[in-house]
């Protein structure tokens, strides 16, 4: 299992990231706390970072019992996937939000791939 | 183990399954990201979304602590409540957002419950 | 890892009480959801809550893996600060925005701990 931890450290390291760009964002700005509107970039370094922590929050936990219950290997496989798929979101999104699309539609398929087994593994053997 | 790990993919599951409501809803009315508000529809299905989210962090881990420190059983069955009750709050805040309170008040409670227990089972293990 | 499991508990009852404010300033403004701008109060007890949601989706899989890979107590430890700093946050931001920098850090630097504790110790372990 530590390779299956070792790709959830990297996902929370690449999060972190994204967090600091909203800070950043936020900083160049000059917008205050707790308003989280006004300026494009900081609103879409906001959605950058809401969105990966909305399908994290699947992943993460899909990804432990993928490797617990299917495969370590295919799990981390799928996890760099989504690290790669976040990374472009990212790099597309900050440019402009057009562009967010294959970034969005790579971590997508990533997390339906682990939500998919963990799913299929944990029911089956709960059965 | 393997039933609290069950129960846990499904409310992943359901979580993605409120994630599309929102990709549907934001299709349908047009609002470019990233925008977040002006269709009430969309607003509605990024509160079931968010609010299922913000509980969600509490219920996955809890579930997992409750099932180790407590009773599988009981936990497996608070997070049966979970869905449950975020089933009807989905349904409810959707039609009208003043009909959220059932599910809502189902959740919180079986929340409530795995958030208990949890405190309650490690604090205990610990001392 | 009862003692990990312990601390994790406790940030878990911690972000739950940030909830239950957040609930009782919608209660005293008035405003009814889906929105969630237009009191100044409100808006802050969010931003309590969000931001404190933010970075719990880190803290809480770091502190396993840092528990599980490098230290428990270390650990523990860091999970404490994150506690105390997550409380004085709290405090300040709902006293005035200009308030939140101190909690705010020693949230963050115990985040940043156990974020390079737990690359560090699951990447070691995975090559």
């Amino acid at each position: 299992m530590a390779l299956i931890a070792a790709v959830i450290s990297l996902i929370l390291l690449e999060y972190y990231v994204f967090m600091m760009l909203v800070g950043m964002a936020r900083g160049k700005s000059g917008i205050q706390a707790p308003q989280m509107t006004g300026d494009p970039k900081l609103e879409r370094a906001i959605r950058v970072q809401m969105n990966t922590l909305e399908q994290m929050v699947v992943v993460i936990p899909c990804l432990w019992l993928f490797g617990t219950y299917i495969s370590t290997t295919i799990g981390a496989g799928l996890g760099v996937a989504f690290i790669i798929g976040r990374a472009l979101y990212c790099k597309g999104y900050m440019a402009d939000p057009n562009k967010r699309a294959i970034g969005f539609v790579i971590g997508f398929l990533a997390t339906l791939g682990l939500l998919g087994g963990a799913v299929y593994g944990t029911v089956m053997a709960a059965l």
